[in-house]
């Protein structure tokens, strides 16, 4: 993604697709810090988020509850800058290696969403918070009421 | 999962359940390398691999496919040893952190399934190959006829 002029951006039918049909048109996309390595999220594409995203170099996923497509950070403004994607030996799995613009992934305001650490004592809160979810999307609410 | 007494390790029930109904009793497990923090592949579990995981301390998935429990390394000997466990948000992605044992998490040979990146030019192989896949299957094959 990095690499691609600005001149290819928008012609995302040259890029190899993944093999949606074996999802159902849908498949798991797995969202990793490209500094750090860490796993950050998993989300899910459809072939019309992973066009936009090839098009515009911003994450947009498919939410499957919402049943439409989601531009990751259109409330919070952490958008997710995609400087790289793989696919898997089966393609039916996508790996976007992305710059996370406000340090959180998590709509809980945790860097990652994978915060708790399974134990035999039980789940354990491990990971960094980041932002006040109240507060950023509060913020963003009056923004839009304004 | 290292800190576990092998007292505990049998004893899966006290430990916390992700939320298997969300995914029709099947959810994605994304398994990532310990030391170098390479994704190395995405899997799937129910709750009986997931159960299985914690008592073994080896990764134990749930193959659609095939409808059965697929012990990874069962036919080439690369078991993933697990030394974490993380939930998501929502508790519907697991995120595995495992040693690779023979080094390839891929049955292409390949350290990880995400071997090829995504670029204007097509698929780029840029992942390392770790084993011949001919030799490693054909060598389990002729060992469990001898």
């Amino acid at each position: 993604m990095s690499t691609a002029p600005d001149s290819t951006r928008t012609e995302a039918a040259r890029w190899p697709m993944p093999n949606f049909a074996k999802g159902n048109g849908v498949l798991p996309a797995i969202v990793q810090d490209v500094r750090t390595n860490e796993v950050l999220m998993l989300a899910y594409m459809n072939e019309e988020s992973f066009r936009q995203t090839l098009a515009t170099g911003h994450a947009v996923y498919y939410s499957r509850s919402r049943a439409r497509l989601w531009r990751k950070g259109e409330e919070s403004g952490h958008v997710q800058i995609v400087r790289e994607i793989y696919f898997d030996c089966d393609e039916d799995t996508i790996l976007l290696r992305v710059e996370q613009v406000g340090g959180a992934a998590c709509h809980l305001g945790y860097r990652s969403c994978f915060y708790r650490r399974v134990s035999d004592r039980g789940l354990e809160t491990v990971g960094e918070k980041v932002f006040d979810p109240e507060v950023v999307y509060k913020h963003k609410r009056q923004a839009e009421k304004a």
